[in-house]
């Protein structure tokens, strides 16, 4: 059986790790908090690293689930990092949401020794993680997804191959910047609505019976009816991956005059303190400045 | 059984008139194009007058499909227009989708001549209009509707009371709002993804896979992809209706700002000539300028 | 001598009529509030009429400055409207800045009656009506302009003509767009230094001494230091002419999207109750969310 | 007399440094490109060197002018870069446009080492590089500036001292915010009067007769109406300066909505095939929608 490493043991990291251990994989770990590795530990066939060199060393397949650019190429080029521990033919796969040129930079490091490299960003939230019901968008060398895939099979259960080096984070980034422009066609519409005096809860009858019912806002909408703004997604995440997805239009020459807005209104959330709160919460920027609340009455 | 009239026999008009005919109903009608009435008029119980004024006197319930603000006013408050014909009593239902403080100023020039006022707007496109199941949201008073019901249920099959005069239209202002900028953000994300290299039916696999799965993605995507911008709703009737949705945010005191960029956008798309194609050629604004096309491969 | 008329005794007719008076002119007077008209009238060679027809009985040339296009029409077309006492060869100016196109619709019903009209709108605020050194955009018949000049130049000192029916308006329209955005340009870039801990004062001398150094910045940057919100021009009168210009894009066909988001913030400080305010209180809302003020140190 | 060295000779520098050349000074040069080092070498008391740390050694004072971020970074902190040469007590200033927060870690790396930083981005243009009347707005330690403030002298003849470190950019940056929103604001006013049948020299004359008079629309808008896009500053700098500038709203918190879609409109213009030319050629996006061009006739 391979050996697998797993690296950041966040949100969505932890319960990823758990999942392999679960699956009966033996499982090198390592976290920014050695704690949370050494608490991992405890439930199966797992060794705590001290260091991503260590995991590397240790490990046939790596895993990663990082907070951004600059952790992902920390842990993977950076002092004591994979590449100091990878040999040629180890698997490394970044399931964190980073640029795609960042992951294309750090494919081309580990190529120059051999390594192989994966980004694998993934949807599903905190449930999807726990459940191993993820979604992966994966980039890089086919050929070397499919030697993969049996583990990413532990964390989630639909796959799309997306293409070479940095594809299956230019997947996610277009995903979440649907998602987020979605989310404030919905502000808009349910402010608008509630001011002018239609209840929230029939207006929103009317879109779900209609074309405009979607996941996102038959997710969304009962937490924001119910104000309850705990985090699913957190804004500051959200309006990093926006800003990431404008990075990418700038790379390649698309003009994305609508999102460029849409994260304003988000940076406007965050500098009203609303950056760990759910990214439905940004409905509180139009809110505020129209005097009204969507809420069940 | 009570007489009804119909007016304005358009793509939404026509089917919905014969509907009511075919239901057995007596109808009253009168088009702009007078050959399409007497069309009509062949088919069912169905008498052709030549003016609103003479519908309004030979009916208990007249309803009426226009394109816009102007003309409802004088289809209903003009010269030869339904109030010289109505009797106290006779129940009007504007089924066009028009400004909500139009269709207040038609409530209240009807009511003090005792006629009964409904603002009406409806979804479902031609398909619905032809099959009988439109939605309808209804402004106005509550019980003048319920008497009304009976020969909408000729139209539609789902029905929202949202309120007093104009709520049916505020309503249905929002839902279009809401379509508008989905089908941008799905512009945006796309035109962005296969610019970046990912073949557009992978990314609309990934979209319906996830949160962003909508009902406006799943039916406008496919005509996208086949380049297929026959009409089912133009560009220029969205482009109205957002641009009332603006006026509406103006009326009661809510910025729409994501709102204000899609409808520029779109008067982009206008301005391209693509007005008369369904609003889902917007696409070709960003698809233009980025030098690419969202097509099958 | 010519016998003129006036009506509409604002913050703008009032000092504008008093020019034609004090130039030794006759003029008829009306205003909505009647004592305006009787207050001005003690001061010179004036008679105070009961309804604007009674002032086109009396006068060869008359002026008007009115709130907005829906006044613009009642006083022009409406019962008792100048219409109803204009003879052949009366030629109408309205100063007021309303729509172009409802500008062209009462150029069109005066036309079939023989009356000239023109739409001159102007710049320069209160102190330039009091001072009669306002500029005029005139929109009309250039001749009949120019029999007109005479009486115009007792209020203003600067002239441009600028084509057919509504253009004169045309150009008032894009001048107050630009002056909008160059104010919203100014409220970004002055909380953005602010926040980033640049002394505003500094900021506006690094402005003042670059290519950004404009009229409207030198005259409104010190009001935003001391925090004097107090009117020279209302947010609400700015708001509704961006939105006059927007409609004019859609009717010639340009989008404007900086124009439309401008717009929405515009809305947004309406909302937050700054309409009666100078539009440069605008900076208040990109102030709040981000939680700094642009003031004197 | 004071050893000055400068390194990156473009269209900027050159002729910066030739202008301390002039002054009498001895310079250590730099370039990228090392013909240009040797040619202007032959102008003065100047020196080629190999590479910055060379140039380092050689002086007491350091000055370079470079394209952005990342070759600032370079030169400084790269192999063979300043920090390699410079001994403490030596003075760099970078007088790039580059993101505040890259210089201020360019600061703090030389700060270990005793080295002093000044970020001194400034303006002009290549006729102010040339004349030597650049303005500087300059950040870091004010002794500091003051002690160099001598050799700026022979480059310039305005200086802002904003602040600590970063604190020139960032003043720099909100001066180029408002340039690019100024420039779009003309654009969308020009396009709007053109299309509306409105000569745009009349246009002009009326913006320059009215408070939005600027220095960038008197600069600029001979060359649109000309035709003329020759780059005095090219859009791809601008577009730059203004990423940065919306980078810069999220490091502090600021939303910036304006700027955003004036970005997206002149990410179009880049799409477009613009990049090379003068940031006034962001016009052309807007004229091809509308169909319409802003030149004299």
């Amino acid at each position: 059986m391979a050996k697998l490493g797993f690296l950041g043991l966040g949100i969505m990291g932890y319960p990823m790790a758990r999942n392999l251990l679960k699956a009966g994989h033996e499982v090198a770990l390592w976290s920014h908090t050695a704690e949370k590795a050494r608490s991992l530990a405890a439930e199966g066939k797992a060794t705590v690293c001290g260091t991503p060199k260590q995991v590397a060393e240790a490990s046939d397949f790596v895993f990663y689930c990082v907070g951004d650019s600059a952790m992902s190429r920390q842990v993977a080029l950076g002092q004591d990092g994979l590449i100091e521990g990878a040999r040629p033919g180890t698997i490394v796969a970044d399931c964190s949401t980073i640029a795609p040129d960042t992951a294309v930079d750090i494919h081309e490091a580990f190529k120059k020794k051999g390594v192989e490299f994966l980004d694998a960003p993934c949807t599903g939230s905190k449930p999807g993680a726990e459940g191993g019901t993820l979604t992966f968008m994966v980039g890089g060398d086919q050929a070397v997804f499919e030697k993969a895939r049996p583990y990413f099979e532990a964390m989630g259960k639909v796959f799309f191959y997306c293409g070479g080096p940095g594809m299956g984070l230019n997947a996610k980034l277009v995903q979440n910047l649907v998602l987020a422009n979605i989310m404030q066609a919905f502000n808009e519409g349910m402010v608008l609505a509630t001011k002018a005096g239609i209840r929230p809860e029939l207006m929103l009858d009317v879109l779900n019976n209609s074309a405009a019912k979607s996941g996102l806002i038959s997710f969304k909408a009962p937490y924001v009816l119910d104000r309850n703004f705990g985090t699913n997604f957190s804004t500051k995440w959200m309006y990093k991956d926006i800003g990431m997805a404008l990075d990418n239009g700038k790379r390649v020459g698309v003009p994305l005059p609508v999102t460029a807005v849409t994260s304003q209104i988000f940076q406007a959330a965050v500098s009203r303190g609303l950056g760990e709160d759910d990214f439905c919460s940004t409905i509180k920027v139009l809110e505020e400045i129209s005097g009204v609340e969507v809420k069940k009455s």
